[in-house]
């Protein structure tokens, strides 16, 4: 399995970054086979989208006003916030906990790392069309079966730093589901699913770097996954919060109760 | 950045793992150069270490019987969580969520999968010591500066199906440290940190595999980390339930209460 890093120029909004990705490869003598997966960093698909907002062009609601003081937020981003997010689950200092497209997103994804001053970028308005439309785009012109994915960073329950998420998925199956196979002494499994289209993302961040590196886009091949062309489920990578180990789990355990006491499970 | 599985054959407990990954990548010709990262499952970590037990011969103890009635979980397995737990946190229907080696960890580790019938894995004694001791016995053998990582799987919160973790690291540095860099506009960083070994446990788990591929190493060649060759603190992956979004956050939401009625932040 290899990752090569697509080095490209600094994408203006509404530019093609398709277009820059390919003349990027190009120039690296880059060239798609059957079975590659093309890594896009979310920040290159919303540039290109134009999702990048003055933040001075935006104006706080009461209702923002009220969560930016209380969770010590600028109110315009949370102005935004509100906008961008299904729903807002919860906050700590600095940041509000949001779903959005089915996934939990800090902020709703909206970021001011790699935005021009006083700007901050909005998540792609729709990833899986996104990556539909650039695979189905890549497979017209250069006759190839690839797959497109789409990836942010997220951060772990009680761990440190950033890893891969995948934000949308085309062309390939983004779980693996290993149920019903038999372990290394021939006991079927029982309940292991892969999350490779995660797997495929965190491997892709490693390549891409977040601050200056321009490697907005990675091209994965040897991967071992799936492809296929059946439009790929919204909701396949998400599990409710009642299925959630975490959720569930933090639910019933009282840490940050007076003095730390925790009620035993 | 490449990986290249390594297939070996099955391990028998106490068996020395090193030199069975050794032998198969001799097979595969496979040689290691400088900055090359040896990817290792637990698994065979911990079958190596002989952390295999048998079911039969544990005693579950009347809090072990309480836990497992209560949580539906197997009680000599619950007697075998509380042994190895550093912490129990909390639970759900038929998982114990506890803290070990400064990670969260369902069951604290303990797997059925890919053990003989009846038995069941513990996590490796370890595994910052076994990722250390392998490094320096292949440096001293081979004369190559490489460095050692042992992965495990996970599950994120509201997502479905696992990607890997990284248990214990040796020979580089588990987090990138971007804070103080230029974003592509030049603007300073203030809070990135990327998780490089997380990353690479998740690449190394989509190669592996974890049903009978029988793929228990991975040789990453060319992954952008920066070696070193001073020990690795044990905390340096871990941040305190106080700086979790996901604890603070869940805690606060309430989720589950009746009717499902959220109090929103």
């Amino acid at each position: 399995m290899q990752f090569f890093p697509i080095h490209t120029r600094l994408i203006k909004p509404k530019e093609d970054y398709l277009e820059i990705i390919l003349e990027a490869m190009k120039a690296q003598s880059l060239t798609f086979e059957d079975g590659d997966i093309l890594i896009l960093s979310e920040k290159i698909v919303a540039t290109s989208e134009g999702r990048i907002v003055n933040l001075k062009e935006v104006k706080a609601s009461p209702r923002a006003k009220e969560l930016a003081k209380k969770y010590y937020v600028d109110e315009k981003t949370v102005e935004l916030v509100l906008q961008e997010a299904d729903e807002v689950l919860s906050g700590v200092p600095r940041i509000l906990l949001t779903l959005k497209n089915n996934m939990l997103m800090p902020n709703a994804g909206i970021d001011h790392s790699n935005a021009p001053s006083d700007h901050v970028i909005l998540l792609p308005k729709d990833p899986w069309i996104s990556a539909e439309k650039a695979r189905s785009k890549i497979m017209k012109r250069f006759g190839r079966r690839i797959g497109v994915l789409i990836i942010d960073s997220r951060v772990m329950p009680m761990r440190m730093g950033t890893i891969g998420l995948a934000l949308g998925v085309a062309g390939f199956e983004p779980m693996d589901d290993i149920r019903g196979r038999d372990d290394l002494y021939g006991k079927m499994l029982l309940v292991t699913l892969r999350a490779v289209a995660d797997d495929l993302a965190s491997a892709a961040q490693l390549v891409m770097g977040e601050a200056n590196e321009s490697n907005p886009a990675v091209l994965a091949r040897g991967a071992p996954v799936m492809m296929t062309d059946r439009p790929i489920k919204r909701d396949s990578m998400y599990i409710s919060p009642d299925e959630c180990l975490y959720i569930r789990g933090f639910e019933r355990w009282n840490w940050g109760k007076k003095d730390r006491k925790r009620e035993m499970p």
